[in-house]
């Protein structure tokens, strides 16, 4: 192995300081191997040392640099016990850069809705599993995405025990791909709010002739009662500083004696912020929690049953989404910016690399209202 | 049903202050139903008022009052919405007074092992199993306390995915059953550690022949590495300002990749201190985690990959354990003073009332160090 660059771009002394920083994480500039970053541009140095997180991934859509294995350079660098907490690192991690406003206000709250799920549905029906499920699978058993979805949906359903006849609350429903499944297989009524009008339309039409109603609705609009609550990937933009008012919605929502499945990302620490490139190119004011501020949110409101850790499986839910995407890209690209396509590249390959590096988790917490009677049972799937 | 005293002690103007905060509860002062305590001393209600839990404890064992179904007032009590947040249950409920020394250190580590673990093993072997496991058992499959013990080990060992030859480190290891069952099914090395002088005599009796070595250590002066560690209903007597030292040892004895399966009462709140009569009478120096705490001690540290809450299944262990000890009573009181057995009573029957009404539950969380690859499968059983 050799440090010299063989590509176009000299590191120089900033590429020097670069390469000193990953000294030890397996990842080399300009390296031999499929996750070692090729430099094309020598302002790339610049850009990443004063622009952190933003210039790595901006420079990345501007094709100033390249790896074959980008999933695997973020798993190397985010495993390195020196870089973890580096820093630079902090840009490069998710989640950091700290927010005083409340960034998921009401208000703010449709934001995401346009910016993020209504960038066209056309994009979702190519990347997604056949029942448009934007939330991580469950690959137990699964080997291929239709499949893993099913069995985290099957999953779901069993750990709430949902019974025919029950109404249900799903916040952020997503297309409706829970709500679907649920009254299909469970003979449940299904009540979705989500902050987009794309997916109430689509949705809508995916479960006509259902119990299923889905509606363009703030969650804390919501002030009906249900026999169970599920929220699957709608936690991650609810924000730290709404986590007591969403779980306070979910106490008011619930009959007594009943559960809630919350299902979110994860995150090892209690820092808030968010990573400023996928602030910008993917989830405005998203935020990742922390056990410690899930569980801080429920003291003396309701208990938490169980908690189900199956990060790792979001790691194969986002190669799948990729892979799907990318054989989908020369039909979506008529209608999509050329750049779009390094974007969103980007942004799965992180993501994946980060939960393969067990920097983020993925959590299902089973909730449950008014002590119930009796221990609580995972259903064995 | 009348709210007049059919016993020797009339409540007076205290007895119906207390009357009034117990309105809604279901618990009714001399009330017909056998959850409702039967007052014998007139002085009883200037002492619950004046004293709190000390003095409901202490006048029970003075018997001054009696109660059929102990368990049962206690779970009506805690479940009562109105009497949750009142002053008056906070000395009821178990720890809350706050404690501003450090009651862990390592100078006082060793008075509750002392003053509970050496009462004398013949309590605890007329009380608990045959295998002598002082810890919530799995009452998922079992129904006799033997086979919930023996689904507990098994349920951990499974867990913890232990393999011949492994070398296993038990935090708090009691009479050793932890360590014979692994070391037993398993073919592991077991080294225990536990501050009771007793436990290490009759542990050792009982472990020999298999490849097991119990100490009388403090767990901070533990310096070795493992393959695993278990630590069963030890967490408990750790101490909030020592949750972070706690962790720390646990990842520096752990192998990179190794699980750590720590088994705790918790509470569903972060005040801290502790009920004073359980820590007059019963565990000197004791405070119950939350869920919080525990993440906050872990962050940036170890991954929590489980956590399973069978709290309502300790209910089962300790009505078991009281039905063994009133059993053996006959037999232990030539060796016990006669106050010994409503002391035992009351501390069994008022725990398993609480987690009746889910006011104390019961953890189990697997926790991986060094970032695992691939997710964490619970066993089925």
């Amino acid at each position: 192995m050799t440090s010299e660059p063989r590509q176009l771009a000299h590191p120089g002394f900033l590429g020097l300081r670069l390469g000193k920083m990953l000294a030890g994480s397996g990842v080399e500039i300009n390296g031999p191997n499929p996750w070692d970053p090729q430099i094309h541009h020598p302002a790339f140095y610049r850009r990443v040392l004063t622009g952190g997180s933003l210039g790595l991934g901006e420079s990345y859509a501007d094709e100033w640099w390249d790896c074959a294995q980008l999933d695997e350079m973020y798993n190397r660098m985010l495993r390195s016990p020196r870089l973890r907490n580096r820093a630079f690192l902090a840009y490069l991690a998710p989640y950091l850069l700290s927010l005083f406003a409340n960034l998921q206000s009401k208000a703010r709250a449709f934001q995401v809705g346009k910016a993020h799920y209504d960038i066209g549905n056309d994009l979702y029906r190519n990347m997604l599993d056949e029942r448009m499920v934007y939330t991580c699978g469950y690959w137990r058993n699964a080997d291929n995405l239709d499949d893993a979805q099913r069995d985290k949906l099957e999953l779901t359903c069993a750990k709430l025990d949902l019974q025919p006849g029950m109404r249900v609350l799903d916040i952020g429903c997503g297309w409706g791909s829970f709500a679907k499944y649920a009254a299909e297989t469970r003979g449940v009524q299904v009540t979705g709010v989500t902050v987009s009008k794309e997916q109430v339309e689509l949705g809508s039409q995916m479960c006509a002739g259902l119990p299923v109603s889905l509606r363009l609705q703030d969650y804390r609009d919501v002030n009906e009662q249900f026999d169970a609550i599920v929220s699957l990937g709608m936690f991650e933009h609810v924000g730290h500083k709404n986590y007591a008012a969403y779980m306070r919605v979910a106490h008011r929502c619930l009959k007594t004696g009943g559960k809630f499945l919350l299902h979110t990302i994860g995150k090892n620490h209690s820092r808030s912020g968010v990573d400023p490139w996928i602030a910008k190119y993917i989830f405005p004011n998203g935020e990742i929690p922390s056990l410690r501020q899930i569980s801080k949110s429920l003291e003396n409101l309701m208990v938490i049953e169980d908690l189900h850790n199956f990060g790792p499986d979001y790691d194969k839910t986002l190669m799948a989404w990729f892979a799907n995407f990318d054989r989908a890209w020369p039909q979506l690209q008529k209608n999509m910016p050329a750049r779009f396509y390094r974007i969103w590249k980007y942004y799965l390959h992180v993501c994946a690399g980060a939960f393969r590096a067990r920097n983020l988790q993925l959590w299902q917490l089973v909730i449950s209202k008014g002590a119930p009677v009796g221990a609580y049972r995972r259903p064995d799937m």
